[in-house]
């Protein structure tokens, strides 16, 4: 089953202590893209600026996704500016340019519109409805969003959380929105908000899922050389969907299954700048790192 | 095989946003004891004051201890007062009395100078030395310390680790002792001074196991309701070393299981107050949890 991805494609200006990269191809929706790609056919919603560059949409299309909703608008590209420090658990946002993101209103065709699995990346939340409305009968829908929104947009948001499925935030925004310092009185009460399944991604220190049948906990793949964490929970949500999509049934394995492709996609991402790694990851990289990363917990 | 633990026999006093509980039996070496105890005989290796309290040391013999080593000197027992806030991960100390604690020279039997499995649980380095030294064939020995030690006697440590087969540490020690911020890296500098096993402990985020073979991630149990994190790390470290003193093997499996084991015992002490949940818990409630726990990574 195909899935269908709202978001940004950013060009992205990033500081690690392993070095600088400027203007790298990056965005919710592509970093979900490169690991979504591994199990189902992925159609992209985005839009860019007349500079994004022939090479960047010649490079995505390359990778196998749908490229018919990305709009190219005239005005320039969505750009942030980050730099990570220390542990590198947390980015400090340097610079915002908004550039043609600011008058995004997705387009989808006919054919899309019957997608039965749907991710709504961090964007606004009035666009993520506004894509939702179009949409003829979702069967899963994932959303993520950002401290951001739920401060300036949260009655949007809340309204919006309950067509959704699958909330994905990390633990902060989890905390945030929900009220809640522990997180799984955290997940609980955003489970009352609408979605189902809340899933709180906790970067180094793994993931939490919580439905009212069952709570997972994973711990993050081990990884010694963390170049640059941008991305990885767009990566993880592109994995854990991608699996789903695919999935027969979403039986309690299922979401264990889905929860550990999305951790070990998130590995291979932080591994170096930007799409660079996950770009070139196949299925039998990613199978391979599953079977070690599930060595860990077979006693 | 039985094992021998030093450390403290507090009286704690502490506060949470459960309540405030004044005087209750603690300390790093009660609460190792109350886990090991479901796994091995215990030898319980401290001294307490005169004002200790006749009810706390039956209490501890009824938990089947062996007291033989707890020495009861002239002077008042060690107190230790806390505080947690928030997410309740980390300890604000409020007053400490080393009372008896401050001439404390360990005794120990023939008979327990014999014992195999070790665990010099968080003391003065120069009391943990003592005690190494008068072991005849140290097979299995571990060690905790914390931030103060490091601090003020680095050397001293530094040196103790060349002896000591297992450093236990939390995210905060293992990086200030290895001077890293990725926990893996540091893992791996502390391996360098000595431990062939190093195991890193990170409150609600779980643990992380690392030696020259394998690295090994798990996150904690997932636990809604945190009473009170004091002794967590003791109670995990008895799990863990309390199956590794019965393991026949120290394999790669038996390490898992071990962790796995201390995990369970840590999210039953954060439950209650004290040695509350602890004391009364037995080798099938931890069964039970375990396979509960388990089920969480089997896909």
């Amino acid at each position: 089953m195909s899935i269908i991805v709202l978001g940004t494609v950013a060009l992205d200006t990033v500081k690690t202590p392993f070095g600088k990269r400027r203007e790298l191809l990056g965005g919710s929706a592509a970093h979900f893209s490169m690991a979504a790609r591994l199990f189902t056919k992925v159609n992209l919603v985005a839009i860019v600026g007349r500079d994004f560059g022939q090479k960047h949409t010649s490079f995505l299309r390359s990778k196998g996704l749908n490229l018919n909703s990305l709009i190219v608008d005239k005005g320039k590209t969505f750009r942030w500016e980050g730099q990570y420090q220390g542990d590198l658990n947390s980015a400090l946002t340097l610079n915002t340019q908004l550039g043609v993101l600011s008058v995004f209103k997705p387009r989808v065709s006919e054919e899309q519109r019957k997608i039965e699995n749907i991710f709504l990346a961090n964007v606004d939340p009035d666009i993520q409805e506004h894509l939702l409305a179009k949409m003829y009968s979702p069967k899963l829908v994932g959303l993520d969003s950002m401290n951001y929104w739920i401060n300036t947009k949260r009655k949007e948001l809340i309204k919006l959380l309950k067509s959704v499925d699958i909330y994905v935030a990390n633990d902060q925004e989890a905390r945030a929105l929900s009220g809640e310092t522990n997180l799984i009185k955290a997940a609980k009460g955003l489970c009352s908000l609408g979605p189902r399944m809340i899933l709180i991604k906790k970067g180094e220190h793994g993931v939490l899922f919580y439905n009212k049948k069952f709570t997972f906990s994973l711990p993050a793949y081990p990884v010694e050389k963390v170049i640059d964490p941008t991305g990885a929970g767009d990566t993880f949500a592109g994995g854990f969907m991608g699996y789903l999509a695919c999935a027969r049934k979403i039986s309690s394995c299922a979401i264990k299954k889905a929860l550990a492709y999305g951790t070990v996609a998130a590995s291979f991402n932080v591994e170096d700048f930007g799409l660079f790694r996950t770009s070139k990851l196949t299925r039998a990289d990613l199978e391979r790192r599953l079977a070690k990363f599930k060595d860990c917990f077979s006693f």
